[in-house]
């Protein structure tokens, strides 16, 4: 186990109830409201209706940035910056998954900053405070309700960029799991992906003695990996639908992450598959992982593949070598994927190799040479990985 | 699953450069400390020479509360009050293990309350702040470092009272486990003992639907149970110490009663035992708890009871019915309390059923005639369960 700092400060209200909780935060922020949201969803299962009511109760003044889509883009951020700065808003709240999420979360970092925005994203500048941020979650999959990080792309060369800051802690955050019973079946499993991901980039580190994270980790994983059939058969289960809110909430709030080093070469690699093919975040990793899983196991690294296998999918410890038992972990994974409707290759979303090599070029340079840890990965390895996700 | 709300704000410093990190956060809350601690380990391992060269080259005035001791005394608590009030003390710094931090917790409220402080314990009284406190543990046992609650005994009628409150969380804990190398075997245990009660307390819930918690309280459970014999057998194995101390602040932040009720019986039960006869908690713990297990068997809660068996003591899950299950799981669970060297039975102790009626009697009295939720337990149970633990 490796030293670490441990702190997350987001208050999570979870239930049935949540949103009644909503009208003593608005006391304790602020009345100038701004609300970001994507569109459709919010409003089709009555969520905008609910909050814009409870707001009106409050007598908040309410400004909007709506229609944020998957991979969020620094144009609507921008847009946010301005409309806070404009009508002094005291805070934002953000209804819907994890691009809602980080849209706001760039805001109420860039409107405490002088410069442009992203800035922040490259390294260039910094701040020291932001703006209260809430969150309302409809969708279980980035976990950025209960993270530090945030993720933006710049529209006009597609760069996507992450940045991780304790600033970008939500105040609170408001889950209930009824507010994802609508959710079609396709963004269900790509949310059950992404936080499997989360918690597996961790779970895969070099560090040994990590036992308690590690079997923490496994219970996780089998817990979403146990629910994802009820909800896709049963998309009204409170049950499942809760233990898969409230696993995706932990699996990016960095507890999974103490005293060990994540991996994160897996996220990095789909980063420029979405950048450049728009495709959602969740199905694009369904494909990288058994694939980055494949080649870090011809490296040579059994042990911690095959502890997973058996842990998390139950292959028996005595059903061969340690290395055929992480490969059976990796073939039990892939059909996991399957089965919730997704694809796990390339070639079945029509994607060819044809940008292999500047998708990279840049996943690893804007990683300084070498993506992950669990094995370095340099721009062959990622060539191989991309290749074996044909 | 029911509702819930979630924080915890703590920062956890770990690992073995923690203490460095004082400094910082002196800086932070100010430089006018109480420090509060018993006495002798403090001292022996160097801790206490260390923390006061880092508040001398801070320029700080310190105060001391010395001297505190198992189940932590009113007394002490008024005088930290007194010595906090006349010096406008800005940060109260707790070094040691659950009765010094709970000491420092009391001092903490009561600065901030202007009746008497026991009024805080006794539901008289309320307070909305706190002065800011630290702690360095070098105890893990009652994760007190990053809890919300606080257990403090009253001398002239040895009554003990708990309080939980949000304000109890400390602002800033640091853990080093080598700062457990030291503890004598008997403390480890007592202490690992205390860690797995607090989350077998969350785990018997009657609450169905927590798969995500059981899975985390199982694998923090079993991490527990692999590790103490290494640290029993190599007191200074780093990283089993380090899985305990982990473990022993998780067991106690709340995230493993997410969605669910707790228990709490046996350690009601315990407390009457510890505050008549000054048996250590932990030690207490060992011998309730397996007698609690008992009897809720006795009374038809095999379901729960026979999952920990399989799930945290490898009890086969086709060795038999629940119930055989369950009580192979209460077996292995008494064999593993003595396997680290404690007793498991009150006659060991010296302890006969002379004070039964009493204890049993204030025990159910406190909880207002009912304790616990995974079988009520009425005084006639009560008795039951000390009888089971003779």
């Amino acid at each position: 186990m490796i030293d670490f700092t441990f702190q997350n400060p987001t208050k999570v209200i979870f239930g049935k109830d949540a949103l009644n909780h909503l009208a003593e935060e608005i006391k304790r922020y602020g009345t100038k409201v701004l609300l970001v949201y994507g569109g459709g969803s919010v409003k089709r299962i009555g969520l905008y209706d609910q909050v814009i009511s409870i707001l009106n109760n409050q007598k908040a003044s309410v400004w909007e940035i709506s229609g944020v889509k998957p991979n969020p883009r620094l144009g609507l951020v921008r847009e946010g910056i301005r409309l806070c700065r404009e009508n002094s808003v005291e805070l934002v709240l953000a209804m819907g998954g994890g691009s809602a999420i980080d849209t706001a979360k760039a805001i109420v970092n860039g409107v405490k900053y002088d410069g442009d925005v992203w800035d922040l994203f490259t390294g260039k500048g910094s701040n020291v405070e932001v703006l209260p941020l809430g969150t309302i979650v409809t969708l279980p999959a980035a976990g950025s309700e209960m993270s530090n990080s945030c993720v933006i792309t710049r529209e006009e060369d597609q760069c996507k960029r992450g940045r991780n800051t304790p600033l970008n802690f939500p105040k609170f955050s408001i889950l209930n799991p009824e507010f994802t019973y609508s959710l079609p079946p396709y963004q269900t499993a790509c949310g059950v992906v992404d936080i499997m991901a989360h918690i597996m980039e961790r779970y895969f580190t070099t560090v040994e003695h990590v036992e308690l994270t590690d079997r923490m980790a496994e219970g996780a994983l089998k817990t979403v990996i146990d629910n994802a059939p009820l909800v896709m058969n049963s998309p009204e289960d409170y049950d499942a639908r809760a233990e898969i809110m409230w696993a995706g909430c932990l699996a990016h709030n960095t507890l999974f992450e103490t005293g060990r080093v994540g991996d994160w070469a897996s996220h990095k690699l789909e980063h420029e598959l979405s950048a450049l093919y728009d495709i959602a975040h969740g199905a694009g990793l369904a494909i990288i992982f058994p694939a980055w899983m494949k080649y870090v196991l011809s490296k040579g690294n059994a042990k911690k593949l095959s502890q997973f296998a058996v842990r998390v999918l139950d292959v028996k410890a005595d059903a061969g070598t340690e290395e055929e038992i992480a490969q059976e972990g990796i073939v039990r994974l892939d059909a996991f994927y399957r089965s919730v409707g997704l694809t796990t290759t390339l070639h079945e979303n029509g994607i060819d190799e044809r940008d292999f090599e500047r998708m990279a070029e840049r996943a690893v340079k804007m990683a300084g040479g070498v993506l992950g840890s669990f094995y370095p990965i340099r721009k062959v390895d990622a060539l191989s990985i991309y290749r074996l996700a044909l």
